[in-house]
């Protein structure tokens, strides 16, 4: 039941070595797994990058799949190695926070400690799990291995606060961006879904640094009166984001992943506000 | 009569989830596909890059190759998706320019407009069609799907042109500087087969800035009397180039794309320019 | 023999159409090769950073993989394209150093110059052997092909010095910084195993620019006194690193590669230095 897919999201870096001796590992104890990429290109050490990331890839990739991420300062530290079994998945990495959203979005998840050395390369370092223990880790799954072999289950693993937002007293909606876009929009910490009224078009006000934020579009490309202002839009990850038509709203507004924001739907026509809409 | 390889090309970066999300849906979609990327870091929304960088590529590829190329500034407008079917391959992306050069080699090209949504993901987002849109036709494709299932024909696909010359009245000729490659190689407009009197060793000029160019080269690292001086070389992309032999000429040239360009060909030693030999 | 496995090494960089060419190629030639990118973001031209960098990774592949790496200044001139066959691995690319590690761990390397042109694309340039000389080579070995068929023996492949370190009459040992890693770690030139006393807790001190290095670490997480300090590990590479525990060594240091070293062996409890233990 095992696609032979195993992705690879680390903070390596594609220009050294790191990358490709991972990949001669999984090739070599798994012929014919079949390797993406996601990323390596996470910031050095940013495990909530990671984490955001992770969650906007892994669903797309066929049932079976072995998803494996490696940011990792604590290597060779006693920091855990786990693995996470979901109902479609399983995750490998470190146990730092990496899988927050993961199992935040899928309580079925099944976590443990990997300690069964077999499955490691012979001679492992302190410095580099990635090759010697993650990699062959996961060649095993990707061949059919039964996570139970790994070790025994972890009831604690790490896990991160991501999206959570705040219901002030006066109805409005404290929260934060949880990350930055190659293309500089700037996600949100508030997921559509959960605002109903403002899909729906009601008035709104996003207050970020000293911009407040009115428009809510459909796309980037929307004709708009004014192409210079900042707007929300439901971005492809699942949260609202402040986007510029045509250049980086991070550069421009000089956002950055942890700013404050505070949302606050306006009264509509009915003069009385929706709060009893909004669940954060 | 698909190779079941699946090329891709887009701005999307390597750094964020983009191409992760789609490299899961193709293989989702057909398992059995082949995944090569051809490049992510197209400028952001440039599309003549785009254009250009596929055209250095395509043709290396077997006979039945799937090429996605997603640069896509108007995704969720009303710009059309589009398949372009030629004898050895299918292109697939948004209209917005980014097939012309293919459309201009390869005249016996069938583009449609893909409106069968039967193909796509089931929850289109109006952000990223590269995804819910693009990587699911591409994966139906190299799975055998003939084009004509997926819309009907269109016949102004978006064309921008591309290394077009003029002849002045004086006998030279106008180009441009089409693109800047990762080694700061500025590419010209001019095609070596087009300038046969000057591949056979006429004297020639070529006018950029305030400068002057007179040598052509083999090759990069031929042996030269002046190494700093900047040298015209017939480039693997079917263009002539302007180099330097240790570093980047665009950079200490200061060249961009766009740059014009005056290219004279010297009377001969019979005294007469053979203008008859220039087909711009 | 082979596993299929074709590995990619360039300064090709990632952004344009050079490697995506080479990718096509080899799967026009040979279309059940899995090719795996090692990196393209080798600096231009950078020869010693490549054979490093190779070296970090190749062995970690299957055996019968072939090994393709091209940075390659000299294409176009008289500069040797060869192939170098040892007992696992096939490797191929220019005569110019890139192989230098490679031939000194695997003396039984048998190198020959490649001058079959057979095996070229029909039309060779002068600029991007890459794709027409070297792609097309590797997927014919990747598919079989013996090496013997492509030309004759080379008995003196060009070979740089590297991690050649030099023994003082004071007993201290002269190195160099050989390699600056993706997270700013500086590879050292001396290999672990040939200071037994220096891992079995021998005080020692490592002299770079003014600096004077006295800690060794078991891995990058270490609790430490002083976490600012730079400290050494046994790096995943096969050498000592100067590393910082939450940045850049390399940054924060200001040390680059070429950078001079000094080791000295303290003397121990028993005031004796273990001179005769080094083995430089």
């Amino acid at each position: 039941m095992r696609s032979g897919i195993v992705t690879l999201l680390t903070d390596f870096g594609f220009a050294d070595y790191f990358v490709g001796a991972m990949k001669g590992v999984i090739l070599t104890r798994s012929p014919s797994a079949t390797i993406v990429d996601i990323t390596h290109s996470i910031p050095p050490h940013d495990i909530r990058a990671a984490a955001f990331i992770l969650n906007g890839a892994y669903s797309c990739f066929p049932a079976g799949s072995i998803h494996l991420a490696v940011v990792d300062p604590g290597v060779g530290s006693d920091r855990r190695p786990i693995v996470v079994e979901t109902s479609k998945y399983i995750f490998v990495g470190p146990d730092n926070g990496l899988f927050s959203i993961v199992l935040q979005r899928l309580p079925e998840a099944q976590v443990r400690h990997v300690t069964n050395s077999k499955y490691f390369l012979p001679s492992l370092s302190s410095t580099f799990h990635g090759r010697d223990l993650f990699a062959p880790v996961a060649a095993a799954l990707a061949s059919g291995l039964s996570p139970e072999a790994l070790g025994p289950i972890v009831k604690d693993p790490i896990r991160l606060g991501f999206a959570q937002n705040e219901l002030t007293t006066d109805g409005s909606v404290l929260g934060t961006i949880i990350h930055v876009d190659y293309f500089g929009n700037c996600v949100t910490s508030f997921e559509p879904e959960k605002f109903p009224a403002l899909l729906a078009g009601q008035r709104f006000c996003l207050s970020v640094k000293e911009i407040n934020i009115r428009t809510l579009r459909k796309h980037y490309a929307e004709v708009a009166a004014n192409a210079d202002e900042p707007f929300l839009v439901a971005g492809s990850a699942g949260y609202l984001e402040i986007s510029l038509q045509c250049s980086s709203a991070a550069r421009e507004l000089k956002i950055t992943v942890g700013e404050p924001l505070r949302l606050v739907l306006e009264p509509n026509s009915q003069g009385n506000r929706e709060r009893a809409r909004v669940r954060v």
